[in-house]
């Protein structure tokens, strides 16, 4: 893969750069064990699943969306049985989650330092605005990046924008991430360039079956090959 | 006041372009009638208002971060009580503003219209991402605004980052909107310009006491003299 016409370099946020997905596992999880009399675990988290999917139109990505749909499938599997304390333990597991220390990935640091100096670095992540900025600037790793795009998908039109926003051709524009769905396919299909670094754990919504084959497109399993190619 | 000098006009959204306070105040009351039975309506407001601001570092701002604020307000007035008929209540008010239609202001329309036409305009505002991209596709206004800028707070720090990404210097930049608090004061404190065209209900946490008298600022009680400006 070719890289020389590379102008600028976006890194998504959750799961590139530091973990999130785990966090949403566990409260999944959680969640499930928490409600196990009203069914068994595998049901109750499919359940919310399904409900997150209904919300996404209406909440968008993040964690305040994820709260509210854990209190309505709670609200759908107990019905009147509902009580105070689950209420209190799902608004509480919502804080907890926006609390989350952040952990970044291995070798992201390095790889953010080295390309800060070639190339303009930014974040293109999808969630809750004030929950990425925080997360940003408690990772440490703010410095390395040019700015931040919060947008509220990722698909083509989305990409677009950006690279339009950044003054750039497509042909200029690599988005590095986790998701084929949302980093990989939609930035190909514009005429950009993607490199997808899997994360041990992906939403099933962000799923693709897809082999992907394509001149600007690589799969790396570790962020420090990043660098191999420049 | 000499606006020669603007480059950008940067436009407040919720209650500047249009309605959304008023919606808030309908679901608050909307709220406390649905508690009446666990305390007087104007101190289950107050006590939602207090949730509300304690919340506001954790939340930020927009409908989601309200609809938890709701619940988390019903739990302490109710404690055990608390039904699951008033959980399907709040969620469903919370549903309901997010399905909200956009009503655009007066001569809000027409002076976009005109501006457009020799300055750049953007929009800044805080908010839920996603419900202010919906409003704004919605009002009809998106194609006036170069973009939007869509930041967690509106402090100096804020502006100066706004202003540094639009290269242009702070005596360059107008903000108009209808909080003094979050559209003037931290404005004016950078450097910038900014015009004041308050909207019949103002939360309460934006409001300010103080009287401004600045060279750089006027309070403007229609947006159509915003145009006899320039």
């Amino acid at each position: 893969m070719d890289l020389s016409s590379i102008k600028v370099i976006a890194f998504d946020a959750d799961d590139t750069l530091w973990v999130n997905e785990t966090f949403f596992r566990e409260a999944e999880l959680a969640f499930a064990k928490h409600l196990r009399e009203f069914g068994d675990e595998d049901d109750i988290v499919e359940k919310l699943l399904d409900t997150e999917i209904r919300n996404l139109d209406t909440y968008g990505y993040g964690i305040k969306g994820f709260t509210l749909s854990m209190l309505e499938t709670a609200h759908r599997l107990m019905g009147d049985k509902l009580s105070a304390e689950t209420i209190d333990f799902i608004l509480k597991k919502g804080k907890e989650m926006l609390a989350e220390p952040v952990e970044v990935l291995p070798h992201i640091e390095e790889v953010l330092q080295k390309l800060s100096k070639t190339h303009k670095l930014v974040v293109a992540t999808k969630g809750d605005l004030l929950d990425q900025e925080r997360k940003l600037v408690k990772s440490g790793l703010i410095d390395y990046f040019h700015h931040v795009e919060i947008v509220s998908d990722k698909k083509e039109t989305q990409y677009k924008k950006l690279v339009k926003h950044l003054d750039i051709e497509p042909g200029e524009f690599l988005m590095v991430g986790n998701s084929l769905k949302s980093d990989v396919i939609p930035v190909l299909a514009m005429g950009g360039y993607a490199i997808h670094i899997p994360f041990h754990t992906t939403w099933s919504h962000e799923q693709v079956d897809e082999e992907i084959a394509h001149s600007k497109f690589k799969t790396l399993s570790n962020a420090s090959d990043l660098l191999k190619l420049f």
